[in-house]
């Protein structure tokens, strides 16, 4: 870290900020919570890519991570972690690579759910000794990868992937559709029916004598959402570490607990036009627009708080994005005396996994503008 | 480069491919278009952030580039380019920064557009010897940043930072609203507004006894559009290099000539929902969603291509994108059969600045999926 940036005034802009405390209270909430209802948790790195941040995310009784790309898993591997759940279905030209991750990470798994990859898996790991632990996945009603359960090619699918030298490791599932549901009641059967899904596909294969060691489901709004664990052996989540306006909007957690912000500075006043404009723009805070068709209210390109973390009154928002530059629509002659050029404001994101991902690292604070650490990330694909 | 990487087909996935020869076309064209109205062009890297790009893109009658951050600013000059106008409002804070840029590059230069900071900058000059060139940006009906022609401050500012040790340069303006137009003539209008507004504002400043050096203006869809470039001493442009869905939903450039396109692998055959499922999602593609609103038609995600870059019939598109997943819904069965999983595809993007900035590299060809080279970029504020 630069000693000419130990407090998030100083500090160069657009910048990511992450606060400590927030990120080990949901870290800690979410464990608790999967304990409560007799299951474990596999923290999903995809949002934060960050080794420091896996520390806190781990859950001690299982000491796995899912990830979402296999960048990601030889970054974990290499720091040592040796259950990584690439909870991805595979294609078959990223086998010899996968067959690398595992060479470092013995218990390293993915997802596969058709024949054609199946018998490719089966193939590979024959001729190159790689004993591959798989996961079949399996649609629950998101509709976008997995092996539909009423589908009789499941049992076939099931049968090849338990043939040695594969490495059968169970069911898994997401429901991503969680994030398309309109509030906590429907949250509450989605999350329902993921489960009921998965673990009953699980004792469909059992009947039929395949034995299935893991039932693996998740996303951050089932896993609030879920009220039993039966039949379950992990839960997968990940955006709940750093929280994001989409999951406020669909009360995974509170916006006072969103741990990840973007730091940007006014660079323009344009009171003429009613607006100030910063340097963080649709890089810096990427474009995605979830709170836009989300249960909560629309905030735009993300909500402006001050550099203490604290929103203004009445609330500011982010109302449009160029490459590098965020327009914020100011409401009162007090908010533009408040925000003179240079002054530093940080920025809430609709969706925490496409902002983080324009940075190499994040600023770490504990509840004050004081930075504590900088933690490096991990991004792309190569 | 992998040497198990020499076509298209065996590299992994997901990757940005930059067609050299597309490239070269496209930056020739608009030197071409620039002499032919007068003007030298000043080439915009913040789409392409590469030296390698910067070679094919440079007017030699010019010999300068702009950027938008700071990052890209100190990453041209450690490569020996040395006119890089930082085309964005600086802030206060950045100065020192700005002055380690110009110790490298001494025709660097960056953009004013408010007294406050005109004032930090002068400070700052005298107190540290650095000669700082300095834009004053004007708005020309964009609303973004950049002092309103009408303000009489403008005059003030101007007055301001001509004086030494400031090293004024004259009046920038970008028509960012070309973006808006709704076809052709509309485009047309605010192309001839751009060059009417800063020419007419550097003639009431030479008025007043102010020496105004360069009049600079610039977007891809006014500099395609403007049919004079009396008065103008450059035009600034980045995205035609390698034009993208929505640079030809308004007819900068045909979809034949887009240089840039992400190549993407089937990992999952969905065919009871109607879909294949790719390895590119939000992350790898961006959410841009460009063409939702321009004046052609709304390509989703962007538009599919198969490996050798050729359109499907009927035409294929990324209708709904995850953090690492891409959806593509199928309409015959032939495609399901043309798409099996493990295949190769391209995407256009919406756009390219957006979905560039994923990467780190480009896997160069040129016209066939061979890979010929394999060129860096910057990305990121640090």
């Amino acid at each position: 870290m630069s000693p000419d940036s130990v407090t998030l005034r100083e500090a160069a802009t657009p910048a990511l900020v992450l606060d400590r405390r927030k990120l080990k209270g949901n870290c800690e909430g979410m464990t608790t919570r999967s304990h409560a209802l007799g299951v474990r948790l596999r923290p999903h790195m995809k949002t934060l890519k960050s080794t420091e941040v896996a520390r806190y995310a781990i859950d001690p009784l299982h000491g796995g991570i899912a990830v979402a790309t296999l960048n990601e898993a030889e970054y974990f591997a290499q720091e040592g972690i040796t259950d990584i759940q690439y909870a991805v279905c595979i294609s078959p030209d990223k086998l010899p690579r996968a067959a690398r991750v595992l060479g470092r990470a013995p218990q390293f798994s993915f997802f596969i759910d058709s024949l054609e990859t199946a018998k490719h898996a089966m193939e590979f790991a024959r001729a190159n000794n790689a004993p591959f632990r798989i996961w079949l996945e399996m649609d629950c009603g998101e509709h976008r990868t997995g092996v539909d359960p009423e589908d009789p090619m499941m049992l076939d699918l099931a049968r090849l992937l338990s043939q040695s030298p594969l490495n059968f490791q169970g069911i898994a599932t997401h429901a991503g559709h969680s994030y398309r549901a309109s509030g906590p009641e429907e949250l509450r059967a989605v999350a329902h029916a993921e489960r009921l899904g998965a673990v009953s596909a699980a004792q469909r294969l059992r009947a039929a004598g395949i034995e299935v060691r893991g039932v693996s489901v998740g996303s951050t709004p089932t896993a609030v959402n879920l009220i039993s664990g039966e039949g379950l052996t992990e839960i997968r989540a990940g955006v709940y570490m750093a929280g994001d306006l989409f999951q406020v909007s669909l009360r995974s957690l509170s916006l006072d607990d969103v741990a990840v912000t973007v730091l940007a500075t006014v660079i323009s006043d344009n009171r003429s036009h009613g607006q100030i404009v910063i340097d963080a723009g649709g890089l810096a805070l990427s474009k995605d627009r979830s709170t836009a068709v989300g249960p909560g209210p629309d905030r735009d390109y993300g909500l402006v708080l001050d550099v203490f973390g604290r929103p203004f009154s009445p609330e500011l928002t982010v109302a449009d994005v160029h490459q590098e530059h965020g327009e914020i629509r100011v409401h009162t002659r007090r908010q533009f005396d408040l925000l003179p050029i240079g002054t530093k404001v940080r920025i809430v994101p609709n969706h925490v996994c496409m902002t983080a991902a324009m940075y190499d690292s994040y600023l770490v604070t504990e509840g004050t503008e004081q930075i504590v650490d900088t933690w490096r990330r991990t991004n792309g694909w190569q």
